[in-house]
Order: structure tokens, then C-alpha cells, then sequence
């Protein structure tokens, strides 16, 4: 199978599912209360250089993004994004829904990154109306972007001041934070809580685990009401010692940062290789693991026939038409991806 | 360790484990688009006599529970419920969060089953006002109660007609529904659809998985716009795969009975046990996995002290004060407690 | 016309009337910032020895009472009021709207008021569980009652000393509040925030405007961000020097008592009448503007057929039966009830 | 005084004070049963040529529009409208909060008429990503628009045939209903249902009355539980004669549209007048009761020093600086500006 539609498709790494078989042992603590959740809030302080940070688990991407927003946001403000964000884009609303109906702003911005004149504008625009229109809320970025490209130290500086200056929050939707944190090679804290981050929402899922994200406070002030929004939105497990294994583990001997390197260097691979097919084009900086990139539709053919999976992106396209005419599309890599099936994937495009 | 205080305190089963670390090879589609799921939905129609069901996943109970209500409920009516309920004193409002501010109607009624008669009166008593008051929603019960009783088929059938009599569909908040099934000795058609249920919160988490809830709607024209309800919530498992195998391991070969059955059987050793200790009482029928109990204060003390675990009920007891004065508990057994323990926590008992 | 069903039936006064005329001259700014609106603070921090307290304006009873509470009350708390209560029984369910789902926790007590001890209880119940159930939120009291009666200064300092107690913010429902306080015969001071009260929704419409109601906040760090809910629900009025002009006018030279002093008239001369007539009782005090009885079903057979408007209480009794047999009844004045009209009730009253 | 701000900062018609005033007259039925409502209804169907249509009355606009896009929207659908739309710029977030939490997608346009080719975009781009994404939900039009303009009935025609097409209901805010109506010289039926329009928010406050406004459903099936939300928004009047009595003289021998008609005159009046000052330009089609223009800062110094009351707009502009460089304003008029006013405006402007 050459399975390229996202990076939620693949297996879960095996030290995640031994660390879950360990945790079975004998009855423990609900609700979080679990010795293993000690151990993930302590390695989190420590990785960040954070002693202070206030964790929350959750097991979805969406929970963690909306719960945060959900506590960082009043009803009455509007939270700005950019306009392909994941949480605009893929949560069906979710923001809006535990926020009790906050706006979202959309701010353009090349390659998915907000564009900090853009935001800029929108940030001095909004709330001159007083009592009419809504307000200022959290800025909320997410890294690595959803075209796959990466904030550096110094861009992700350029938004957290803005917001600074405005006295908002930020939020990092960090589904993809490992494999930027590798991209960037710098440390955790220098990513996040140092360049101005608020709150991270770290993802799991996506990077070899069954499912498992984390909500970091950096300022444990903003903790505020996060757990009775958790437990009222349903998503405080009884049975947390699973959800804490796996982090426990994802965050123990760098294997994070392991797994997602493998998967960035698979989107390398992949890129590198594209790049040298007549016809095809790199859409976007490829800084994660993600690779955008235009083909010819006869290309596509041969692979769909092929059975390769991937999403045409954006979703209306269509395989019928001119062989020669290029579609765009998107290629996602995990850490699980051989070599071999990339290979052969670039074979079968170069082939075409 | 004598642990009493929940069933979602104890292990995962064996099977469940060996059952995730199966579905753990290659890619997977994602969201409810894996092949375990079909297996799932077509368990469910089979065991349940219910070719049309639909059936849908998440990982917590509260989130089976709103989420399910909420599909069934309109903002502004009620939710008629059992003062005991869980989705009236466990969930944080977490019914009023997914149905937009629904209200629910408390009724009184033995160990936690709905008194017909109150539920007849509740019922007749609303809407009467048109606009002003809120309108009737469904009818919530949960199977076994909160209190460890079990509705009889006929007791769930006198519910029923009432709803069915008023048009309003019928919940069952099925957390130990599997404990609840094989106490009855009936079959699950028998217990939920042909009694009247039109949507069952089928609990898995508290009866040996990991987590994961199966909402069972035999009406599909009740699923609706759950779907929506679901990812907005933040409740869709990108890799479900894992929600899918715990689940259609639970119900194949009858796992999930016999894990009850042991759960119960536990319940009723203790129950047994305590029944012969003086100055001990047994407060509700004992039919699934929890003993309702009365035991004077100097037991509580040394059963506490030997380590036990179990919660005062309700909550606001104090262990200090006159050694003969009976305390109220709540013990609750899963399908991993030894018979050991049992009689270890008897023995102390009788001791005291 | 013989009209006792609601004292939202009658006629505004006539010096209302004058003074939305008198306000419909030029241009004036709009939203609340208009100078009648400054008159309104000026008489209620005025009459109420409150120089701090914050002012704001709505058109019906429900919303400010939905606002207020959407103010005071986060959606995991619970609201503490009477199972009689306007809030509960008559607003579709507002206050789960504007608190985004709330809950309402219901307490007993004689002529609906609250009964103190209940209200311990069910405070001191409330919060056990931590993150699992809601949380102690305000306590929301209605002077006069939904069933007549008024609360001395003694009866609310018990309850608003509870509220103290737990740290909870008391709103009083003040619908008529005039009535009340004219009934109580003390100062505006010493019914509210002398006795503890934090918000007062004080009505106007059901005492004689076309339709305002002013909600207090005499602390006014309570006040928060009413102004964004009132907004955001569409209360804010863009013509707000109409509200304003009733206000001013109600406020002014003790117009609403005048006329709350009225329509209590009407009540006890009611009252009075029905106490002689054999076969009849009065079932609730009669201490503001309503009167609660029991007669035969002949004699409401004889009031309807002679045109009398009034509704039967509970609705759900029916005038076939046994024509000695006692239905139970609401009557209510309002300020504008000539003698005559009630002599007239009486008169077919008795003769039946 | 010179008030150009808003058309709503003038004072009500004597017509309809003078409906007030009759109406009244002893006790009427209250929360919509009154007479006067079934007179409007009558009023409506006829005026619009709907005999099926259904209409309710609320007083604020934001009220109307916020209730009848809850009643049209699903909360994880989104509603099309134009970005300069006051459902979207000026309503605090109503729309989301009465729909509980949908989203807005907004369309551009001149004139703040929404253009087709982008509504058929944003139309098709929505919903591809099946549960991921927000739904289409209703088309919302703003007729007269925000800057002023009036959809020709072959504009509108082109807007509601997309939506017709993809099922999609429509709404249009009518805050200035009237205005564009005698621009437009067509009948209510042909600027409205017979074009495609689904449900009209009828203005009336901007236009001559204290305060109330009409939702019309051209097809009953629309109206749906809006009067469920209604009550449970707070905007359902107890004393709704006074919203009623409003509204059908507003309705009553051409009222509304002999109000309108001098209000649009005095804008063209004032745009002829700036046309013709040097260094003026108008900005935007002046076909309702709006106009805006741009005028050198000096022109604006002498405005403001002689009690010119109007909006620099957008906002965010400075009257210091370049004494020639232009500022955009909006000026807005109403029914009850006379000539002199608006001469003297002009006059103040050349005179700079």
C-alpha cells in the first residue's frame, strides 16, 4: 500500500502500544489522578524548561484546539487565524461551539503562514466599534502550517508580539509540532513559551500514537476553568492511565523527536524526488512532513492505477480532462513509511 | 490493593489489548472508515436482532450520553431523568453543554429506577404552558441504575409506554448495560429495541476496555445529524481503528458477557458476605456489579486502614464520630477482582 | 372587562404615555448614551442610597433576568431558585440560553419562597464532586413571589446569609418589586443590597409601562460584561430614549410605587371579598398583587360565563365535575383595576 | 443640530405615538394574541401578496435577524453573507449566539452587494470535506446594503437563483426594507418572495417607529420553532400590543413607504448638494437614505465645528493632518430631516 492521504492513517509506534500493555497492571486512579500523569506533567516541565506548566490530556486534535480556544475566548471575541487553519477548516465548528460562539478571523498569509501585516490590520480593525462588533481574542497559529511549512524563531516572533501589544493570548496548534520542532532545531521552550507562545496544544496522534494529545499551559493562569470545560465536553477519561502511557512514552528517551524526524525525512525523500520528474512542481516549503506539489493528470492516473492514496488539494479536482494539465496535490509522510514505498511511488510518477 | 471505588478503576481485558496491537499494522482509513468498524456495526445488528441499526463510537460516557441527547433533544425542551442519573450528577452539565441548554425533569423512584407514576405526572405537567415553559424531550434511564438495581422487562416497558404514549423518544444510558443483560438473562433485543429504547449507550470502558462507547440508534432515523454533532464536538477518532477493535473484540465470542458475568459475580459474593456481618445492611437489590452497603463507622475505620478503597455515598460523610454508627457506601466490582479480595475486604469486615 | 388573568394585560399610565411623547423630540444619540438614560442612573442610585450601582435597560422581564444571570453564572454552575420560580417555569428556558447551559437547582418552600433550610442543603450538596458535577453558582430569589407573598427583611437576610456563606451572588427577580417593597413598607435600600442583594432586575411593565425593566447592579464589579450579552441577545435598543423615557418617568416622584400601591389595593380589597363568600379560601398571603384561591366549580362556572378572565392554578383543572368541588385560581391587578371591576367579581362571586 | 449619524437618532412618526396612545385602552391579551397582531398578519399578507405568509414582531433588528438566521441555521452549518454585513460587523456575534455557534462566511462585493461569482464559489467550496467542514446553510442579502446601494431585482434574482440551486434558504435583513423598496418602484411581492426570498426582516425602527420590526416567513414552513426561540431569547412582549399597534400603523394607508420616500429624498438632496463641492466625491450608488462621500479634512474641521454630528468611515481615520487630503464619511437620513438641515449641512461644506 502507498498510503499518502494523511498522517493519521499509519500504526501507532510499538513502544507506544508496550507502554499502554504495561499500564494494564492492577486498578488505578481516575480521571487523571494516575502516578503515569505525574510523570508526563514532569517530563513536559522538563523538556520545556517549563516548571510551571499546567498539562491536560485529551485524545483528539480537535479537543485540544477547541478546549483551549474554548478557555482562552469569550463569546463576544473572535479568534484570529489563518484562513486554512484546522480550525477553521477541518473541526466543523468546533471552536465555535466551546466558545459558545466566537467569531474566527481569517488572515491570509503565503504557505499558510499568517501574514503579520495581515493580522496586524485585523487586529487594529477589530473592536473600534465598541459594543457592536465582537472583540479582540486569541491569536491562534498553528505549527507546522497546513501546507507543511514551518514558522521560524523569528516569523513566530513577528505574530506573538502583535498579539502581545494587543494584550491577546496565543495559541499554537501544534498537531504537527514535533515535526517543526525538529525542522527548526531548536530547543522546546525556544519554540514555544520563549517566542511568545501561551498555549500549545501538542499533538500525539498523528506522530505514532493511538491517540493522545496535550494542552500545555505555559502560564498556569490560563488553566482557568480548562477542566470543568474538559469533563463537561466529555473528554475526561475515566480510564486516563492509557492516555498517559502513551505520552509518557512518546515523551521519554526524545522518541517524539524520533518519530517525527523519520517522518520529515520521508517527506524529504519524497520531495526531493518529485522535484526531478519533468512536469511535476513543489507547491510550498517542504519543512515537515508534508509535500504539496503539481502534477501532470496522466501522472495521477498512473499512480491512482497504481493504487497509491493521496488527496488532490483542493478536493475539486477532477482526473478527467488534458493529460498534460496539472493537478495539485498532497502527499503526507509518518514515521512509519519505508523507504521502499516512497521509492516506488516516485518510480511510478517517473515513469508516467 | 483492595480497590472498591469504581469499575473504571481496574484493567483493560487481555483480549482487548491482543485486539488493538492487531488492528496496529499499516494504514488504516481514518475517522469510522476502517474495516473493524464495519465489523462492529454488523456485531451490533446481529447480536442485537437490529439489521438497520446504526452504530457510532467514542471514548468516554459522557460524551455517549450527550452527544446521543443532544441529537435527541431540542433546546428548549426537557430531558426526563432520574434524580440519580448520571447525566443529572456525573457529567458537569455536560447534556445542557451538547443540547444547547435543554433543561432535564428530575424524577424520584427507588434504587434509582424511575417511579412510573412520578414519570406519568412529570410528563403531563409539561408543556402545558405553550411557549412559556419548556416542551417534553426524551425519557433518559440508565440500565443498571446508578444504585446497582436492574429495571425488570416490565418495568422498562411501563416507562416506555409512557414515553412512547407522548410521542417522545427513549434513552438508555447503558454504562453497565452488559452487567445490567446478564442479570436479566434476556437477550439484547429483548432489554432495549423490542422494550421500547431507541437509543442505547451501549458502555464498554467500565466493563474491560480501554475506552469506548458504542451509541446504538435501532431507529436510524434517529442518527440524524449525530455525525455533525460528533466531529464538532471533537469526539471522531482520526485512527478510530483502535476504538473499532476494542469493540468488536468486546463483542465477539461473547467477551463482553462474560466479563459482566464475573463483575456480578463479585458483587454478589460481597453482597453475600456482607449480609452476614452484624450491624451490616444492604441498601439496594444487588443485580449487577455494585453493593450498596451500611456498616457501622469502627468497620469503616479498619477497612480503611487495611487499605481499602471505596467511597462513602453519598460523599459528605466523616469517619469521625460514634464507632456504632452505620456510614453508607458504595462498592463497586469489575471483571478483574479475584475472589481473594473480596473475601480479604469480608474478613476484615467480620474482624472489626 | 373583568381581567385577573395578568397584570401585563392592562393599560400603561398615563404619565408614561406623556413621557415617550415628551422624549420624541430631535435627534438624540442613540444605544443608552442619551440624557434621559443618565436621568434613569441618576434616580435609581437616587432612590436606592446606591451611588455606585450600575444601570442598563431592557424591554422584557425575561431578558433581564436571563441577562443577569447569564452575567453572574458560568455554564457549569448550577442556579439556586424556587421550583416555582419565573425562571424555571416561565422563560422557555432562558437562563440556559444566556448562561450557554447552565443548570437550575430547584428548592421547596412554602408561597414559593425559598426554603432556607433546603437551600443549605442543597448548597452544601452541591460541588461535592469536584469536576464531576456543576458547581455552586447564584443564588436567584423573586420578591414578590410567583404565589404572592413577600419576603420580610428577616426571611431574606436567612437566605441571602446562606449565599454570603458560600460566596454565591444573589440576583432578585423584582418583576414586582414594587409591589413588594410598597407591601413591606420599608426603603428600596433596605429590601436589596442592605439585605444582601447583588442584582436587582426591577420591573416596569407589569406595573404600568409600555414595556422596560432595569437591571441593578449595586456592586458594580458585577456589571462585567453585561453590556456585550445584552448586545449579542439583541436587547440593546438603537431608540433607547423610549426606554429611558418610561424609566424616568416610573422612577420620578414615586410614580411606581403609586401605582404597585394600587394595584395592591385591588388585591387585598379582592382578598377581603373572598374571604366572606362560603365555600371559598384563600390560599397563599396576600401581600402584594395577586390572590390565590379555592371555589367551588359552580362559582367559576358563574365568574366565566359572566366574561371574568382569570386562570385556573395549576392550568391542567378542568370546570366539568362536581360543582361544589374547590378549583384553585390566580387573580391578578394591576394598577389600573377601578373598584368597581373587582366589586363586580365579587358581587357574581357571592351570588353564585 | 446637524444629525446625520443614523437613522436611528430621530424621533418616531406622530402616527405612530398616536397609535400607541389608542391603543391604549383597557385589557388586551398579551405575548402576540392581542388584536392589533392579528391586524398586521391581515396588513403583511396583503401588502406582500402572501396570504399564507407568517409574522412575528420583535423590537430590535438585531433581534430579528439574529432569530431568524437561528431558526434557518444548523450550528455547524455556515451562513453566506456579504463581510460588510451587519449580521457580521455589528451585532456583537448575535448570529452566533442564536444559532449556537454557526459560522459566517463572508462574500465580497461592491456597494456591499454580494457578488455572485464569489457567493457561487464560496457556495461550492463548502461542505466537500463531508463532517470535517461546516455545511451551507442560508444566504443572508442586506437590502438596501450597508453602503447604501439597492439590489436590482435582477441582482437579487441572481443571488437567490445560487441559492435556490444548492437548496439553500434565503434572508434578508430589510433594516432599510422600505428605502430600497420606493427606489426600486416594484412591488413588496416583487422585491421579495417572488424573487427568491425565503424570510424578510422588516424594518421598522430606522424608519419612523420607537422600536419594532417584523419577521416575515413567505413560506410558513420556515417559521418552524421561532417562537420556541423567540420566548426563550427574552423578545417575546408581554404587553405586544404596543409592538403591534406600532407596526400596523406603519403599515396603514403607505405609511412606511411615505417615511421612506423622505428619507431617501433628503439623501439625494444631500449627495446632489456634495456633488457639486470641490474635492467631493461620493463613494457608492446613493439609491436609499445613505450616502457616502469623501471630503478634504478641512471641509470635515468646519462640519464638526458647526454641530455636524456623522461617522468617519471606516473608523480609523484622524481629522488631524493634510488639510486637503479627503476622509470618507457616511451620512445617513431619516424621515424627519427637513430641507434646511440639509442645505445648511451643504452650505457649511462649500463654504470651506
Amino acid at each position: 500500500m502507498m498510503f499518502l492521504a494523511s498522517d493519521n492513517g499509519g500504526p501507532a509506534a510499538p513502544e507506544i502500544l508496550a507502554a499502554v500493555q504495561r499500564a494494564n497492571e492492577g486498578h488505578s486512579p481516575a480521571y487523571g489522578a494516575d502516578a503515569l500523569m505525574a510523570e508526563v506533567t514532569r517530563l513536559v516541565r522538563e523538556i520545556f524548561e517549563a516548571p510551571e506548566a499546567e498539562v491536560r490530556l485529551v485524545a483528539t486534535g480537535t479537543a485540544a484546539n477547541a478546549l483551549a480556544l474554548g478557555t482562552l475566548t469569550e463569546p463576544w471575541q473572535t479568534v484570529f487565524c489563518h484562513r486554512e487553519a484546522h480550525v477553521q477548516e477541518d473541526e466543523c465548528g468546533a471552536p465555535e461551539f466551546y466558545t459558545a460562539g466566537a467569531k474566527l478571523t481569517l488572515i491570509g498569509g503565503e504557505h499558510a503562514r499568517i501574514d503579520p501585516d495581515a493580522l496586524a490590520r485585523a487586529i487594529s480593525e477589530t473592536g473600534a466599534k465598541g459594543v457592536h462588533g465582537v472583540q479582540r481574542g486569541p491569536v491562534s497559529l498553528t505549527q507546522a502550517t497546513e501546507l507543511g511549512a514551518v514558522y521560524s524563531p523569528a516569523e513566530l516572533a513577528r505574530i506573538t508580539a502583535l498579539a502581545r501589544a494587543a494584550g491577546l493570548p496565543v495559541h499554537m496548534d501544534g498537531a504537527r509540532f514535533a515535526n517543526a520542532l525538529v525542522s527548526l532545531g531548536t530547543t522546546p521552550a525556544e519554540a514555544t513559551w520563549r517566542a511568545g507562545v501561551d498555549v500549545l496544544c501538542l499533538g500525539g496522534t498523528k506522530n505514532g500514537l493511538l491517540g493522545a494529545e496535550a494542552v500545555i499551559f505555559f502560564d498556569p493562569a490560563h488553566v482557568a476553568d480548562f477542566d470543568f470545560r474538559r469533563k463537561r465536553g466529555g473528554h475526561l477519561f475515566s480510564k486516563h492511565r492509557y492516555l498517559s502511557a502513551q505520552f509518557a512514552a512518546y515523551l521519554t528517551d526524545g522518541l517524539w523527536l524520533e518519530l517525527a524526524t523519520r517522518a520529515n525525512r520521508a517527506a524529504a525523500r519524497l520531495a526531493a524526488g518529485l522535484a526531478g520528474i519533468e512536469g511535476a512542481s513543489i507547491l510550498h516549503p517542504v519543512e515537515a512532513n508534508m509535500v504539496f506539489a503539481a502534477l501532470p493528470r496522466r501522472i495521477h492516473r498512473r499512480l491512482r492505477a497504481a493504487g497509491a492514496e493521496y488527496y488532490l488539494w483542493p478536493f475539486e479536482q477532477s482526473l478527467d480532462g488534458d493529460p498534460e494539465a496539472p493537478l495539485t496535490m498532497r502527499l503526507v509522510t509518518d514515521w512509519s513509511m519505508p523507504d521502499e514505498v516512497i521509492d516506488r511511488f516516485l518510480e511510478i510518477a517517473a515513469d508516467a
